[in-house]
């Protein structure tokens, strides 16, 4: 009998490439021996609250109330939310279509999101950036994920068109343009750099990718990095920007992390800021789409999904292209723009609930800025184990000297070698992390990534058990030499 | 210069090809006339909360608790939420990861969305059809046009491969096909037949698709009918589901507005109960994916975007495959997998808020019930419109026959004829509807599509407006005969 439509054999082919390591073999093993009672400390993904981290009080009463709209009519509501968060629901039920206050989360909002929040946006891009910014060229999405596939799926007509990534990168790039049949160019960041973007690598990069026939049409990066944790300095930035005016690239800035900044030398900057910066012809020229969400910084509401994008010269009909598809899918969640909305709009001094949002915030970000300087320094104090700082983002990213030996037995379990550790690793510890092969690495260097994102109080603990997993690890194969490394 | 990789010229070609016209013309103009002030009546998606239909009390209570959490240590909680939806909102918080309260709509769920939840799916499926369900084949999702969406993905490879549409439909189908590279195959709907759907119609469509050399892989259906209003029979589902058996289809069954039934001759059935009484072979072979959703039947919570598809008969390695792309945008946003939990599991006789709950839910739906009826009558009232009965979903699908002279007057303004009698209506009456060509009709045909959803109390107004501003149209462009019609 012929296959059937959803048999294996007749999937899209684009489907089948797409490899996606933050939720792969690592992940569902962990979550099997989660179901047989096992601890597991998931470290895979970026989700602070599934570890510990408490959500900030404020925003969760304001989009309570916007869910729960008839409590504003009840007297007793001041018992359980203070003034501040009661007039910030109204504020955003009165966003709504015909002022109708109980649609504001009930009904589609528009396709790019609700206006008002959208020019709330606005306002903190021109605050953050010193550059006015036009809310009809923001979008709001169900977190930046679907931002970034809405972009490259725009961008990419076929397996002919090349977009630069940065190897190791996180892999929704890897995936998103495989499943939409493009060609990933990539380009290396240099490790003994601290993971820094030199330009020859890219250069080197488009002409390989040129002379196979591939129309470059657009790069990514990733500032503050992931899986990489480096922040991008502003000459890099420039340097970046005049790459891409020079080889006619459209830029992709993911700057979902640009709130978490554990070092003073290099506060983050945006890609508009450097490139309104320069001036024409580039500012007027350089199209970049830069994306953001509330599932980072000390926010963490992953489990809203809400985002948004900013398009810099992008032409009125590529826009209208942009709305048009976005409407296939009606709207973006109504909550998670309210989240969006409080994110960049945020309490300011006098107000009532001020002082504790200051303290939860703040309180959340010193505390990764602590576990980031932690877990360094512990992979660091590890056999075979290298490790640049985490500068920003939410990850750790250590190199594993692997000895011979453990590669050949790698090679004997049908396993790649990171794989092959992170397994032993976490049947050993429960801590479930990411084989560096799932971002993409140097032939013959190994890595792992993992969050800094357990509790603090149980780093100490975290970092030993990892510790001893691994000297002993590198005492079972140990070897006279022919480590793996850079 | 080189166009740049945003500019239109540059664009995925299958992104352009995309037409959505929900939100197309009509829908812009709207919104342009609405910004200068006039009073606008957008009945052009079926968006309740946004046309005055108030939200269920208690799954917005419950959801509020889930978001807020913190209330639930408060002495006070008690004043403001009852006892009920406090140990349901307790209930889904104790479903997350680590059992960590707080986490649950702040963390990434699984990506296919929370086991609860989808066991309390399978249990409903369960009940409703008689036949068990695995929530292992259950995947929640943002909306169930997400779920469409990935589904039409994984299954199209390019576009010698098919997917048979009714026509009239639900433009995201043709949407979709598009932005995937598809080809679209229309069958056609009778209108004379009350919009049924005759087998032999597809077994020509099928046969004209292969002709051209069309792999025809799936077929959906729209059931109640979008924007037919039709409910299809269990003989027809029969005739049908033997059709996919014979030619090898996939069968995508778009069910999310089966609590919207408006007559007793046709109660609703879903494919999958018919499937399973039709025993094996055909239960053991036909591959079925069946979509439901939060923002229809009495719920209307479009906003929060919440839906599930269920897949029967779908191989493992093929249900490996959709996880692994579901994961790539990591999960579908929280607060919205608890609506659909609180769908499929409502309350009970006896629970404290359960006479509410029926009081608002049976208020809903018969209202919808009197005003299909209103819209129906109404149409059949005014000069060469004639309509069939709305027997199930949301709107009204009058054909509008048009005087040979308005269309010559279309042609003048660079028209199609439906959307030159829409944007005339738009502009006299403010009442935003979407013209049949954006559905597709019969070669020379035309149509509107309306919702029944504006409030009750305004529908004779509407209706009065509309037949005005119609027959004063067939009035102004009176001809001797050669109408369009069937």
């Amino acid at each position: 009998m012929a296959p059937r439509a959803l048999d294996y054999e007749s999937l899209n082919e684009n489907v089948k490439k797409v490899q996606y390591a933050v939720r792969g073999e690592l992940y569902l093993r962990a979550s099997e021996l989660q179901k047989e009672g096992k601890k597991i400390i998931f470290t895979n993904v970026g989700n602070p609250h599934a570890l510990g981290q408490k959500p900030l009080t404020f925003p969760r009463q304001v989009v309570a109330l916007c869910q729960a709209p008839f409590l504003l009519d009840d007297p007793n509501v001041g018992l359980l939310f203070p003034a501040d968060a009661i007039a910030k629901a109204k504020h955003y039920l009165a966003m709504t279509t015909g002022g109708l206050g109980w649609s504001v989360e009930g009904a589609y909002s528009d396709s790019r999101g609700m206006p008002g929040v959208r020019k709330e946006v606005a306002n903190f891009i021109e605050r953050r950036d010193g550059y006015p910014s036009d809310p009809e060229l923001i979008f709001l999405t169900d977190g930046a994920s679907k931002g970034v596939m809405q972009i490259l799926n725009t961008i990419i007509r076929g397996e002919s068109d090349g977009v630069l990534v940065p190897v190791p990168q996180y892999p929704l790039y890897s995936a998103a343009i495989s499943l939409f049949g493009g060609s990933l160019v990539p380009y290396y960041l240099e490790e003994t750099e601290n993971w820094g973007l030199d330009v020859n690598n890219l250069r080197q990069s488009v002409a390989q990718a040129r002379y196979k026939g591939i129309t470059v049409k657009a790069m990514v990066i990733i500032n503050p990095g992931n899986p990489t944790g480096q922040c991008l300095s502003e000459a890099n930035l420039r340097e970046i920007l005049r790459f891409c005016y020079q080889e006619n690239l459209a830029l992709l800035g993911d700057e979902v992390y640009q709130q978490n900044i554990y070092q003073d030398e290099r506060p983050f900057l945006s890609a508009r800021k450097v490139l309104m910066g320069m001036g024409p012809p580039m500012s007027k020229e350089v199209q970049l789409v830069s994306f953001h969400t509330v599932s980072k910084g000390y926010w963490g509401e992953c489990g809203q999904r809400g985002g948004y994008f900013e398009m810099t010269n992008i032409p009125p009909k590529t826009v209208d292209e942009i709305y048009k598809v976005a409407s296939v899918s009606l709207s973006p969640n109504v909550p998670a723009q309210i989240f969006m909305g409080l994110m960049v709009n945020p309490l300011k001094p006098g107000d009532i609930s001020y002082e504790q949002f200051i303290r939860e915030s703040k309180g959340i970000l010193e505390s990764l800025r602590r576990r980031a300087r932690m877990m360094t320094d512990g992979f660091n104090s590890c056999k075979n184990v290298i490790c640049n700082f985490t500068e920003g983002a939410m990850y750790s990213f250590p190199q594993i000297r692997l000895p011979p030996k453990a590669m050949e037995a790698a090679k004997k379990a049908g396993k790649v070698p990171d794989v092959f550790y992170c397994l032993k690793l976490l049947e050993a510890t429960g801590i479930s992390t990411v084989p560096g092969s799932g971002f993409g690495q140097k032939e013959g260097v190994f890595h792992l990534r993992t969050t800094i994102l357990p509790a603090e109080e149980e780093m100490p603990e975290i970092m030993a058990s990892f510790k001893k997993f691994n000297d002993e690890f590198m005492e079972q194969y140990d070897d006279r030499g022919g480590y793996s490394r850079l």
